[in-house]
């Protein structure tokens, strides 16, 4: 007895030395880290019980000897591997918890909550020395995962180069996957539904139809982050990294027969995926869990896995809402470039008073003028204007290194005038940067173009990356572009300049180190409508918070009030021009897509032909104190109600794909007090193909009693606006 | 008769409208171009009545439709090939001549004539609407053609991508040949002299025992430019590029059956070898032909192909004679990093403060004020210091971008107090910006780090590439790179600083647009003798003139007067550590390899050794009002005379591969003038591996009727200083 008591007590021993559980703070998730036998270091997850993540493997595979003689690489497409997944040995394991709240400078909610157990488990590979940490952090909401190369005993093991990295998430089923193709160079596909298993026969149809500059699918079975997943059994899953930086973005790759997703990075321009040196760490790898599709997206994993802000003031950083010469660009209505009468134009010798301007160039003085007093007269911060200067008869597709200067104006773009009109009447101008991913280029002229913002008093940047990547070779979600991207965000704050990338990496939650970072496209947004054959189905609305906001916000320039554009000429294709949304849906998306940077994006003649649900994008807030996700399906329709900053008003936004009538609850307000609310619904027969621009809009009494049903044409959407009443409101009825 | 007559005369018209030829002013070149059936244009030379370039290709392949649709460019590695060789239709042919005399700041000579016949053929690529012009320039010393695409008739044309050039230069005979490997991302080999048959032979031979940290070689009969041929009649050919900017490095390939060496341009990561846009032109692409191995030697043919000087003021630019803290480096004595106690350091992370720095850091203080005051003592300009700046624990081979940041001193190095030392010495520190190739993170921190310079007092910067060139994937010699360096060059100038690039581009004439690019070294240079088992042979210095200096001067840093320093550690090499020279070989280096930035290379100590060799380095001028090559023969031995600028002093200097006595005419000296000459020789029994330090000074009269036999021991050589005689010197005798 005594021997078999000893017996267990060593296998208890040994089994407790190399295994360790710990639970989210409110115990319904367990993550158990493992490291098997062969010195393979795995974790598995489970939830309220039941497993969610099976045992998976973690590492990576590094280029073996990298580092030869005094350090030299020589770069040989064969360069063998050496396993990082295996032959570990295990140094120590320490656990801690962690609880604090935090103020974002702008966000869905006043204060958010960091609050996780944590262990950190220290491993060495010990034939040649390597040490490596795993940290993992068990929210209530999820986990977070990131791998830690700690100082390390001599140089060659402090510089390593990443052949691939090796996290899987072995899932328990075939799940439901909302999903876009892995791609090293774009997101910008409309969302897929469909099982797990159907990935692969579904991949051609899924890369179609993207109307990018750059391209690049690299399996049949590769899918981007953030991944949505669903069991059977109704549990949310969503697969993302948090804090990319200097790391190569994380795509998933799936094997459909094990049913696991394995981490597939963003290679070079010679195919490496990673060029470290210890002490650093990888981004975090994280896996939200829930039964409730509204927690989920109410969760901050990804922000709370990110620094805390890195600057010290933060008092220029203000949340916009804005419009735009724009849209009639995308309509093709008006041009981005100047004159037709260059057969390509050499910037600096090539001289623009000389030459014809075309008839319909958008971003002329008086144009913009226009623009300036509609956003004056209707309470927008600022406008945006594209096609500004000089370059964009060559714009893209050329490999041309010196496509814009960033500073020299069009001829009929007076700047300082302009600018100066804008603020006359309270209006900023918001600068355009196309670098058509000509990165040498714009990183040359970075520090001038800065500077001709602040001399010129715009405080915000709408940049984009259209076409390859030039260095060739690279691609847009490598190292070297996350590094860039991070390069343009700082620089930027310390000119005091707020950030709106577009074509850029999705975001990962660096917004909450870097809030001048205050928007992203990195999705299909509202400019498919105009361009490509296909648009935007209404499906893909309603999954974007699902995916791609759960790194950050995204300026998907919502807002179209007229949805049929088919006589106005179009870029890139003839044959489908039109918003497969409804009025409401538009304005719904002004709650339901969180942005601290909201654009009205329509032209202004359309809003003024539309004046009642103008009325809602002008009154709706940015910022906000609390926010609640009332109802959420992923592709299906959500409901979302928020606080706006300081005040007592509320916002309430609703989309669907299917028609549905949607139970709405008025209890997120407070007791007691009574609220006028003015309900923007669609309107009888309204449907998003064939009568997309029937609204209704009544007013009425509301309280937290207050109980609706509110019907959603296919399509379709309600947006509510909330206040609080006033004597003045004492007549008013009861809202139906 | 009148038939006859007629077809002659249509002949002839036929004829002489797709045939022209020109000659060069003293007639003994001719060029002819000839577009041939098919429409391929060609080209040959003759001279003197025989034929030197048998008729010759010229053409490019371009990169089939590289534009589609909206200009996008999706690259895939089969992408078929346009035809820019043939289908050409003549639209027309002018002929001009040029004639004028310009002034270098600093060079050879005080002024250098630019004379020449030229031919600018028009041609159209019929099927597409290409226009290519092709311009020729026959000189008296050499034929220059370059590609000029002038503005397209559309944007379509405007673009190009260039697959490979394809310009021919057909050979008469399988010619002695003096080359090194063709290599996108070094120069750093030997010279070997073998027929072009021999080449495939000699290669692997020939690409060995380069310390390089990044080489490329990429054909087994692949060369580099410039490259000397000889006939066996005894004709001197050379062929080389003048004026690259924005374009690809040329090198030569061969087909030996044929004969014929075609342009191979670099690649970039992707495979391509050009982005252009009209209007534009290629470099040109130069043919020098002599009789007369000292004529082909004094050609200014390069620079006067390039564009005149570009800079307003070129006061501050000022050819520099310098010492460093560097030989010591180069033998191990002392180190460039300064601590051993990080593994992998982070700069703006890691204190330097806080470690241990090893015994022998090189730039330290006292060190740096002893180089001073050998500097001032010895009347030299400027003290180079390498390792002074944090970062070099992780120097090159680890990929790391951020290696330095070209502002942060070492703990041991006071920048402020020793530039003020060097200063109340007369006395100026050089900089030095080693990049490790990391070429973004030199571009960012380059306005900086040049505003550093200036803030410091400095007026110079050897700048160094060692490493592969990150962005990974391009080439040390690719398009991308040669816009770097000339970036670098050219925002030197805005802050009045001198570059020397090491590691860079081979030059090609570019000095004389930008004469504050006073050197490179773009070739084996004497660091090889400490750290290559093969170190550098005796014919590689009297090959260099016939090569390497062809495009612009070179750092080549000589002057070591301590040959033998076998006891001493080698950074790279322990089992051969010696010059294979003897001191005046070394001493007639600063007058046979021209260059306005000279080195005493060798540590102090041992010129104090040498008092006497030395005050030759001490003596001899870094700028010249005449030029003349006595005696040349590629790889065997070069005489040469100069006269310092604004002086009556000549100085001359010889230098031999084989021992051999070479006759001295004093001719050049100045008619019924008398002068002193002091005569540095190799002792008896010198020789460059035995008896390398022998040598004797002797002084005397001579004048211009003075005719000597000097004796030259193998590896040796001989250097002469010459002044007008004074009062003083009634009493010398003639020099013997």
């Amino acid at each position: 007895m005594k021997r078999l008591l000893m017996v267990f007590a060593v296998a208890a021993l040994v089994f407790s030395a190399s295994a360790k559980s710990i639970k989210s703070p409110d115990g319904n998730l367990v993550m158990k880290f493992e490291l098997t036998k062969g010195g393979r270091p795995t974790y598995s997850l489970s939830y309220k019980g039941k497993q969610v993540v099976k045992p998976s493997a973690l590492g990576f595979e590094f280029v073996d000897n990298a580092y030869e003689n005094y350090g030299t690489f020589y770069h040989t497409p064969e360069r063998p591997s050496y396993s990082m997944r295996e032959g570990f040995s295990l140094k120590g394991m320490e656990t801690s918890s962690f609880d604090e709240t935090w103020e974002p400078v702008w966000g869905e909610q006043r204060t958010i909550r960091n609050h996780y157990n944590e262990l950190l488990v220290k491993l060495c590979r010990d034939e040649r020395g390597f040490l490596l940490n795993i940290r993992f952090r068990l929210y209530n909401d999820g986990l977070g995962l990131r791998y830690e190369f700690p100082r390390q005993s001599s140089k060659k093991l402090a510089y390593f180069v990443i052949k691939e990295e090796y996290t899987e998430f072995a899932m328990t089923g075939d799940h439901m996957a909302y999903w876009i193709p892995g791609c090293y160079d774009t997101q910008e596909y409309e969302y897929t539904v469909s099982r797990m298993s159907e990935i692969r026969n579904r991949m051609v149809e899924a890369s179609e139809n993207v109307g990018t500059a750059s391209k690049k699918v690299f399996s049949p079975t590769g899918v981007q982050t953030a991944l949505q997943l669903k069991s059977d059994d109704g549990l949310y899953i969503n697969i993302h990294e948090a804090a990319l930086v200097n790391y190569s973005c994380m795509h998933l790759e799936l094997n459909p027969k094990t049913k696991v997703f394995t981490s597939h990075l963003t290679p070079d321009a010679l195919g490496y995926k990673g060029w470290l040196q210890a002490p650093c760490h990888s981004p975090w790898r994280t896996i939200e869990v829930s039964d409730d599709a509204c927690k989920l997206l109410a969760s901050n994993l990804t922000l709370n896995l990110n620094e805390p802000c890195a600057l010290d003031d933060t008092s220029w950083i203000k949340p916009v809402k804005y419009i735009g010469v724009w849209w009639e660009l995308m309509l093709g209505k008006s041009r981005w470039y100047y004159t037709k009468d260059f057969n390509g134009v050499q910037l600096g010798k090539d001289d623009y008073t000389k030459v014809k301007p075309i008839p319909n160039h958008g971003a002329n003085n008086e144009n913009v003028r226009r623009y300036i007093d509609f956003a004056a007269k209707h309470g927008f911060d600022q406008v945006l204007v594209e096609g500004w200067n000089i370059g964009w008869e060559d714009w893209f597709g050329c490999k041309k290194e010196v496509v814009f200067d960033f500073r020299t104006p069009y001829p009929d773009f007076d700047i300082k005038a302009l600018n100066e009109y804008a603020r006359s009447k309270g209006v900023r101008l918001m600068m355009h940067h196309e670098t058509s991913s000509s990165i040498r280029n714009y990183e040359r002229r970075m520090e001038s173009a800065y500077q001709f913002m602040n001399d010129h008093g715009y405080t915000a940047v709408k940049s984009g990356y259209v076409g390859d990547i030039q260095p060739l070779g690279e691609h847009h979600f490598g190292q070297y572009m996350v590094n860039h991207y991070l390069y343009a965000i700082k620089e930027a704050a310390r000119h005091k300049i707020m950030v709106n990338a577009h074509e850029a990496i999705r975001p990962t939650g660096l917004c909450r180190t870097y809030p001048n970072l205050i928007g992203n496209e990195a999705c299909r947004g509202m400019e498919y409508c105009t361009n490509a054959d296909s648009g935007i189905k209404p499906h893909h609305a309603a999954t974007l918070p699902f995916t791609r906001l759960k790194g950050g916000p995204v300026d998907y320039t919502p807002g179209i009030v007229n949805m049929k554009f088919a006589d106005q000429t179009s870029i890139r294709s003839k044959s489908k021009r039109s918003v497969q949304s409804t009025i409401c849906n538009q304005l719904a998306l002004y709650v339901t897509l969180y942005s601290p940077l909201q654009m009205a994006a329509d032209l202004p003649e359309n809003y003024e032909k539309q004046p009642e649900a103008f009325q809602f994008i002008k009154d709706v807030a940015v910022d906000w104190d609390e926010s609640r996700y009332l109802a959420a399906e992923p592709a299906e329709y959500i409901v979302a109600a928020r606080r706006a900053k300081g005040k007592s008003e509320w916002f309430v936004g609703g989309i669907t794909d299917d028609e549905r009538t949607m139970p709405l609850s008025f209890d997120f307000l407070e007791k007691g007090k009574s609220y006028i609310a003015t309900l923007y619904a669609d309107g009888k027969g309204a449907d998003c193909d064939k009568n997309p621009h029937a609204y209704t809009v009544t007013s009425g009494r509301v309280d937290s009693r207050t109980s609706l049903k509110i019907w959603m044409a296919h399509g379709g959407g309600f947006a509510i606006s909330i206040r609080e009443a006033t004597e003045a409101d004492a007549k008013a009825k009861k809202l139906k």
